[in-house]
């Protein structure tokens, strides 16, 4: 599909000018953006007068950016929205989200992430970072969907084996350009010394960055320290298991040394803010990851802990967390945040072709409606999409050149209906 | 105009329980709320054989509920969204809300107001707690708009005067049944003692409630100790300013004193916790006001400061940092969230025809998309809301009968994009 995108806004992302101009896309690349006074040089470069479009777009004014990347999820836990809120954490892990996890099977977990995909493309999300049980059917979804997925290992002491993600790591990431998979595991405190340590020989063995939930709670840290004498952080760093890189989601509690150890080894930190709110974790130093340098990119967590899986929440979080926990107003401004939401994103996920809009780069695209009461006046767009933007925003969703939602309808693809009834029905059965 | 909701679900906020069933809309008010069993008796009170509907809407199983109430907001400053945000406190507002402010007149008020409206509208607030500079062309506004608006004066030693408050106490609840009007006053820190006094007076002329800003920040707190040796809550309780009810606006930093002071004159406690957030003011603590049966009710403060106009942020921020302050996940659950964003909002703003949906209350009524990816799967409808829902889930927003939103569309009584070109061309000109 050729689609022609005119009388647009362009945040780039590249940096923080606004263009005014078209962007162009061809199959699934982007083509042209700029601001259509050298388009003859594309023509010269195609040996074209003129290119036949699929679709031209009359943007209207409003902006064009870079999809939103959501670094870190568990897209199956849609079944648990809802399910089990207002309670202390350990109970709700295991009296409520273990026991229910453990009924769960691979084809409900295909139909569960569709609907968590519904829900990606209405907050502008073009590519997940997701850690679940069944990384083929998760997989299948994604690519059913036309969805961007990065999965990551999950294993612990309970579920999931060093195979599995051997297995993965070889097939997921090769079978399509869409899907592409990260050795992981679950966490320090769920995993045994020695399979933290086979995990960290599949690191070497593929020379591979590992991610995994890291120094999220207070208590973790504690009983890590208590278990080994020293923080996740640390302890995992000392197993060599992050000698080529990768990172930690939430990172609430990370010391200096702790950060020592990820600016050296160039790690990322995924924050989850939404999360650690709801399930009162604390909030993490974002200013202090910033000064260092750290890449940082969002998440929303499962939607069992959230509980919905929307970029502009997280956004603001991020930046009135940090503001309250400096007792400043002026933490972690829009434009850092705007940046950790896309291009820190992508650089956590190993997604380089989806960070700003760019000739060769994807085309994972949003249209953000500008033309709503929450976007005016317009006296500063990247502040606007941080501390008034909202889903309601989202005018349009595009991955891989697939425009898959617009004006409030998703492609007609999918069974919508249908989706929503499996989910009901799948935790009528669970029950 | 009558209008039949059909095939809806109904949470009145009279209890939990959701209703399988109808609403009935008669010119401003509910005629029939339940489900359908028992219609003959309104026909049979009305001595009608069948009520000639102006429109049927079929609910297709979404949900039906009261309107939110917007406890605290400057609409009018709309105008100053993004104009000067990452910056702390004291600059923000001496170097770029007061400047711009001192410029503003009430026919510019009277555009960004109805800026302010749409916004309302799109988040499901059908009624606005306003404190601003020009109340009779906010009024106006909000007439031509058909908001239901409760003012509050906000004078101070800079702005407005006792004699306005008294004119507008005498015109603004009498003009409109949209319209009524609170004796008020901006802080006891911008107000010198006489002017406080006056206030107290002019309240007890009335035998009247009083409502202003009060302990936001630590500052205020201590300012107020160093002037008069007490919080601000005793100072203001010491010159007889509650002795008629009312309330305060943030009330971060109250006391066990100041929470006496609450509890035994009924006082409400409206909080605004984006624009604590956002500003680095700190966390308000929820979980004692409601211990104590204090009135909690919820507002978004004007969008200078938030920036966005938006309930259903606030809902999650409202228990978010309740959990994060307590360290505890089970701190104020979804339902008594719910209740503060609508019934404690019509109790502060004396609106109790708007508190619940029942026979005789007036129709401001809200319908709730649940065919949307965030609501679904349906465990628990209220915690959906809460901590999942958004403005995108606003299909439609009705206020004394009339529908002003639905569909993503509002009313064709609008000119919408000439409020979005007026705003723009304010701010250009007061630049």
């Amino acid at each position: 599909m050729n689609i022609r995108f005119y009388n647009a806004k362009i945040l780039t992302m590249q940096d923080e000018q606004l263009i005014e101009g078209e962007l162009w896309v061809q199959n699934q690349k982007i083509l042209y953006v700029g601001d259509g006074s050298d388009v003859d040089a594309v023509y010269q470069e195609l040996s074209l007068e003129s290119i036949v479009w699929d679709r031209e777009i009359d943007c209207a004014g409003n902006l064009l950016m870079p999809g939103f990347k959501n670094a870190h999820t568990h897209s199956g836990m849609t079944l648990l929205r809802s399910y089990a809120d207002d309670m202390p954490l350990s109970d709700w892990l295991n009296k409520q989200v273990f026991p229910i996890e453990a009924k769960m099977d691979g084809e409900m977990i295909y139909h569960l992430t569709k609907l968590a995909v519904l829900e990606y493309l209405t907050s502008g999300v073009t590519a997940i970072f997701d850690m679940y049980l069944t990384p083929e059917t998760i997989a299948q979804a994604c690519v059913d969907m036309g969805m961007r997925c990065v999965q990551v290992s999950g294993q612990n002491n309970f579920s999931q084996s060093l195979e599995l993600t051997e297995r993965m790591y070889q097939n997921l990431n090769h079978d399509n350009p869409l899907l592409s998979y990260f050795i992981g595991f679950h966490a320090e405190y769920t995993c045994s010394r020695e399979l933290l340590e086979s995990v960290a020989a599949l690191a070497h063995k593929y020379q591979a960055p590992v991610f995994t939930h890291l120094s999220e709670t207070q208590a973790e840290v504690e009983g890590c320290k208590e278990r080994y004498g020293m923080s996740p952080v640390k302890f995992l760093d000392s197993l060599g298991m992050f000698d080529y890189g990768g990172g930690g989601y939430h990172c609430v509690y990370l010391d200096e040394e702790d950060m020592d150890i990820f600016q050296n080894r160039g790690l990322s930190v995924v924050t989850n803010p939404g999360s650690n709110t709801k399930l009162a974790s604390g909030i993490a130093p974002i200013s202090a990851y910033l000064k260092r340098g750290i890449n940082v990119a969002i998440g929303t967590d499962g939607p069992a802990s959230n509980n919905c899986l929307d970029m502009f929440r997280e956004m603001f979080l991020v930046t009135g967390l940090a503001k309250l926990r400096e007792q400043d107003a002026s933490a972690v401004d829009a434009w850092e945040v705007l940046k950790m939401a896309t291009v820190g994103g992508s650089k956590a996920m190993n997604l380089p072709d989806t960070d700003v809009l760019a000739k060769g780069k994807q085309a994972d695209i949003i249209l953000i409606d500008l033309h709503q009461p929450n976007m005016q006046p317009l006296n500063n767009i990247p502040k606007n999409l941080v501390y008034s933007g909202s889903k309601q925003n989202v005018k349009m969703t595009m991955i891989q050149g697939r425009i898959l939602y617009e004006n409030g309808q998703f492609t007609k693809a999918y069974d919508v209906e249908e989706i929503y009834r499996k989910a009901n029905e799948i935790i009528l059965s669970l029950r």
